[in-house]
């Protein structure tokens, strides 16, 4: 991957894979717990995760941060959403002052909010809390251009791998990412089927509610988009090329802030489908960050569970949520730290004086 | 039902039917939050059966308490748990000192632990903390016998109905039930098989992890109690029946506990295959106690989810859990409380001037 830039290099090169033998020390401390072998399910895997991640040195209480990246997608001109594009201008003014649905769930689990105007095709003046991080207006029409420039790529990758050195400065253990961005899943539609190979027809929804005629318009774009940047394509293209092409800005600095996260050894929340998305262009650039991801939630959103998969990665909740904003990870953040606690506070059968199964 | 005891008959003629204006209230705010509409998927359902409990006035935040109740089953003497009994006091004094995941859990989500003896075979003394309410020291084998006299049962179904007061005169809002006794997996998959009449092969699994063989005698067991007991029934026997003839102290408290909190106007969170089972008795006493609860999760005992389609509950997690002691019912609570608060706390469209889904 010749074209990747050098801060990029640089920062692929510093995830490290995690070591097997902390793994074994994880599971071996669970089954020494006042708990029937195995009995706390989904929750050890967690554990073993999380302990994998921080080996012999689990910070507590878990610091919590969630990333919100706001960017415009020029693919509304061809009507791919039921929302009209001014919604991601209004929705980030919305975050800003403490009304979305994100502010809620960040302030009831304690996760700190950071929003990044990274692409957003309106100017915020006298809107303090705000990271701008503008790349450009929105990204062009994917339709009948690539959407981005290689340079504007690279600049919103790089705006994510600040973002993250900014997590890691503020002692940030657990962060999430999230989105806003009206068109978007037409973006991750289009990736899906670069990434996992699948048709569109399996892997494109209807968004925040299209109705049938609309999703079938969108299911069109994004065949049309994929033919024209594509077509002859054999293999999976270069991942900087599906960002180029059919990317996002807020996509390509989640895929940045996954990346630097994970070389910085934090534990990262992905979101629902659009985050994901995000997160298997970073699989594509480095497979390691993979031990580093944690899935939040399976959204309704058909390309998300397909994305998952093709990731490795198994969804904490299954709510039926699809609203992004990182509404999902910050959702599921109780839960990890749940595993982490039982994993780090729960006494021992022999501590506690209790008896183990019969052999 | 003449046999009921007059407190029950007083509690049950105090459960009261939620109204459906209030629910039909609830989806008009949620389709006003800036958000696409049903886009919170589950948690709008959790936001309007909470509305429709506390309606119009919903406390925040949340008060939260766990109940525990334990108590010991005699058909262990069957060798039906790959655990040996005094586990259960074991157990009860590791819930004391702080070191079981339920005390883990409780912490983290700041839900107030009681632990209630109802039933333990073991005395304790010098032990702060423990509610004493022993009806006796554990149930009889009821592959032999029935496993409660009807006084008994009557004993522990009031146990549960004074901790639901204590519960209410503490302003605790969320209440969830849990349990500790060893063999009571045997007991619930009977109960679990008269009132869904499914039979003992579809609703019994490995416990807290018997190997085959032990599987296949507690299938046995079960087989033959159920004949013992209930050989000619043709119908669901009466639930203080079931309760007497192959049920346990805890799982009688459990039953009495939901049916008081419902009459209070709580909400009760349902934890695993025991406490499900509790469940399924009080909503057969009295169906309108079913708009209380919330399925916690799904546990991996394979008679937990026929119990709770039976009784029409969605479990809110899916995490393979199978520890009972009330941890998936608390780890549960954060869902439910960031359902509510969204519900709550989210700005209007108009109020934030977002702009609605194109028509």
């Amino acid at each position: 991957m010749k074209t990747l830039p050098l801060s990029l290099v640089d920062v692929i090169s510093n995830i490290k894979r995690c070591e097997a033998r902390h793994a074994t020390q994880a599971r071996h401390r669970l089954d020494s717990l006042t708990k029937p072998i195995g009995s706390l399910g989904r929750l050890e895997t967690l554990a073993v995760q999380f302990f994998s991640i921080y080996p012999g040195n689990i910070p507590l209480p878990l610091r919590r941060g969630v990333y919100v990246f706001a960017a415009d997608h020029g693919v509304v001109a061809e009507g791919v959403s039921a929302y009209p594009p001014e919604v991601t201008a209004q929705m980030v003014r919305n975050f800003l002052t403490g009304g979305a649905a994100i502010n809620v769930l960040a302030r009831l689990h304690e996760a700190e909010l950071t929003v990044i105007d990274v692409g957003v095709d309106a100017e915020f003046t006298g809107t303090p809390g705000l990271e701008c991080a503008k790349v450009r207006r929105g990204s062009r029409n994917m339709r009948r251009e690539p959407a981005l420039s290689h340079d504007e790529v690279t600049a919103a990758i790089e705006v994510g791998i600040r973002m993250a050195a900014k997590a890691s400065e503020k002692g940030e253990h657990l962060v999430a990412v999230g989105e806003m961005g009206i068109g978007n899943t037409t973006s991750a539609s289009a990736i899906t089927c670069l990434v996992t190979r699948l048709p569109p027809g399996e892997v494109t929804g209807r968004g925040t509610g299209l109705d049938m005629a609309g999703k079938d318009r969108k299911l069109n774009i994004i065949r049309r988009s994929l033919q024209l940047h594509f077509e002859a394509a054999a293999a999976i293209p270069e991942p900087l090329e599906i960002l180029r092409c059919v990317g996002g800005l807020e996509i390509a600095a989640m895929t940045g802030f996954i990346l630097a996260a994970a070389a910085k050894r934090m534990a990262i929340v992905c979101d629902g489908f659009i985050s994901t998305a995000a997160a298997a262009i970073a699989f594509q650039m480095a497979p390691e960050v993979q031990e580093y991801l944690f899935a939040g939630h399976c959204s309704d959103e058909p390309g998300h569970r397909h994305l998952l998969k093709h990731i490795g990665l198994t969804p904490i909740l299954n709510l039926g949520m699809r609203l992004g904003e990182g509404t999902g990870a910050v959702l599921a953040m109780p839960v990890i730290e749940s595993a982490v606690r039982l994993f780090t506070e729960m006494a021992t059968f022999s501590a506690a004086g209790v008896s183990k199964a019969n052999e």
